[in-house]
């Protein structure tokens, strides 16, 4: 299926009147250690620009400083304390892991944390180098049940064990049969096809190599991670309309831009659902 | 009553030609500990924006490069040292706790510090988890006379002992009657009712659910803590006029956005301000 | 005499043609000691946009993040570290120190070596708390010659002896004479006035209370400085017109702003220095 | 040769449809050591705005929270760490070294990390103060292959022996044999000269006294090692067409400005090379 501005609008539904911050859910987000800093940094700032209620942040502390310095309305704490970790853990609707998170063992500490502590009702998002670790698990089975992937080719490769020119759409479906049977596949490349659990394919009819540059990944994940949190429809859903708009708003900035910076992307977020949600 | 935008062009006049910074009032405001250091941030930026003559900030050692990022006009020093604390608590007209306060020791011992300092010609108001911190105590009788409440539904609750579904305006204003008689009530929800000391009860014709997200209440609390240092009206007044702009931008702003951030009411305030006191 | 556009129009010169960063001054500021931070920012950012060639920072180790966090166009490094500090004191062309400077020990320590090392060539403005400290002195005739002074009405009252109220051109003109004869005064209020060492009184016909607000006097000594450094006038005409640029911009940002931040002038200096070069 | 809108449109070619982020190349840049931290930021910045894919940064560990907090889009990291400089060095295609890297230990250090780490394959830029510590050296032919140097003309007068006013096209060309075959020389000065190493001279049409600021060659530096990361041309005609479009946006900023600052032309560059890219 083609994943157009019309599915987006389904999607994007105006805002109840009769609501509160809670109503737009909590997200909670771990990753940014150096040197990658600013990718939780670009994950943040899409997952506030896009409508979650309440963001949260788990990070090395020297990112703190830099976050709050352009997104003062996100939430932001070292990774290494435990207490607020777990508590944020726990009260989260949906747990993005991965943007900038590194592969040290802090890193795999925190993926942990996460894997252990999640519940059946909150939706886990599993982005860049966490999905490396991942890999190395022996049963994805074990995995938590409302998963989104958003590997690249490469991460996918040793995700799947396919490699890039043997990731064909039946091949791809076939392994995520390997991960719980909810699970929603956002497989990235300059050509971005998203899987979900009853045999959906959503292709994308945007996008394009001015979005080849490094944080986009980051911020189409928090993008994906704020659209689970307060729309109620499937994460397939979530997932393919975050992906839409994504590079729908970078299509539209190309035509005035030679690259398009991703945060340039989430800056324009606002207007953008806004004009969805008025479906003209 | 409602509050109206004529309600509020009475409030924003004109400035006197003959001023210096000290006409427009020092504001002091306590907060921004981790990790909600990003809601004194933008409590300060709302205050600044809104003509304060000085806004000085007692807050987490690690908040204060963030802050003067986007912030340089604002002063700036940890909480924790005791002096400059009480300088500044002694010479502001306005003191603002709460934003992002949180609620350990040195939560408590801030407020503590604020409630023993503060004169009897100081407006003080208490925002955010410095009014959980309130309900503990027994007597509200024995708070500071110029006093600006300004919970939401939850705070409220644990405050006034009513519950959610129990916070009528006649229970309300009974409960305010176990606080000083002067003290005003901005009881935030997503229809927010302004209580004042002669049984007034303002209402908004403004306001949507593209408010509710993580920050809006810091940025209206830096805003009543603005408009009650440079405006030569009651503390109702310029809570409720504070209420109404913050609503009244934000609408405005809706129009083209799908989630109002606060930091743009933010940035709005000078025009928006300029256009009230020209009364067109 | 009246400071107007023609006057401004006098100073602000088009750039040669054959030139580089040099032949644009290079300017030291000294200043931005907590709680005051973000003045020595706003007077940086000034001094940037106005045109200096090359601005230098000497400051507390935590402005520099928040600095380059806005400007990194400037250097900067801590006021403590003595080779660098007179490195750049030796170097360069105007001095500017008191924005946020305090008057603790380090602040006396970086007014002495100022004092003590600058040369009969270099310019010197001495601003906001540095002023004070100077008040202590016994004899000011014993301060380096090209000197601007630029105090508001209670920092003029601590240096000259005058009471705000007795602040009348003339006492202002003979409260002058204890000072170096090329001495140049920018005497703030809500009228400011410059006096210059022929007897030259400037009076500004721009300004406004939109103006009232912290940080205002950082950003006009910012430019103040940078005026100084790039413009071949005399101190009394770089003053003059950066004064009048400061207000007059400030003025054209009133028309649409309530208050006018510090940092929105800075931001409108390049334009503004251009229409003004263009004489249109 | 005059380098003009057409040269550059030759190099600024429409990007490749089936591309990912390596496709646009991976630089590293070396330098922001105090109180020059600001260098390395607004050449991350030029570099990520011209579209190179992937652009990290080695400095001091006070420049990485000011970097991210306008720039979350780079990686950065301590220089000081070895084992993360050694692997960003060999799988860089692009390093630049030399924006406000100073002359201290570390900073010959990381010099001599790179002339030493560097392969056959790898673009070199060497710009500031690492020229000053090239021009220590004794046999330039020793250096690496595919180099390319963007001294002002001091520098260049350190490095090459000829006084300012001896820097005559043909001295410059005959000093230029001292370095390997295919090194490109950018001379910075209000009218620079591109030399390459098939005797080609190129002249730039375009730049003005506007642009004599601090941390414009730092923005040129970041500009070039993004065209020479992205577009398949010479060494020669990336650093060329950089340098044409760094000083044409500059010439049309100056239309409205008095001085163009840096991060001003950073801004500007996806709309420009757009522009150049479509050819109108």
């Amino acid at each position: 299926m083609i994943i157009d501005r019309t599915f987006a609008e389904e999607v994007v539904q105006p805002r109840p009147l009769k609501s509160h911050k809670g109503t737009f859910g909590r997200v909670f987000l771990v990753g940014g250690n150096p040197p990658y800093n600013g990718a939780v940094i670009m994950a943040a700032c899409a997952c506030v620009n896009s409508g979650a209620g309440l963001v949260s942040v788990a990070t090395d502390q020297n990112t703190i400083s830099a976050l709050h310095s352009q997104l003062p309305e996100a939430m932001a704490f070292a990774a290494a304390d435990e207490e607020q970790f777990q508590q944020e853990l726990l009260r989260a609707d949906v747990v993005l892991i991965g943007p900038g998170l590194g592969e040290d063992y802090l890193a795999r500490r925190s993926l942990e944390k996460v894997l252990n502590g999640i519940g059946p009702q909150q939706t886990l998002i599993i982005d860049g180098s966490a999905l490396n670790l991942l890999a190395e698990k022996e049963d994805y089975k074990l995995l938590p049940q409302k998963l989104i992937l958003t590997p690249h080719q490469k991460e996918w490769e040793r995700l799947s064990g396919l490699a890039v020119e043997k990731q064909t759409p039946d091949k791809n479906r076939a392994a995520l049969t390997h991960f719980p049977s909810q699970t929603v596949l956002v497989a990235k490349s300059h050509h971005t096809v998203i899987y979900g659990p009853d045999s959906q394919i959503g292709e994308l009819p945007v996008g394009g190599p001015y979005q080849a540059t490094g944080g986009m990944g980051d911020t189409l994940a928090g993008m994906i991670a704020g659209f689970a949190a307060q729309f109620s429809v499937s994460s397939f859903a979530a997932a393919a309309a975050a992906a839409y708009l994504h590079s729908a708003i970078a299509d539209q900035l190309s035509q005035t831009a030679y690259v398009v910076l991703p945060t340039r992307i989430s800056q324009e977020l606002p207007e953008a659902m806004k004009r969805l949600s008025m479906k003209n």
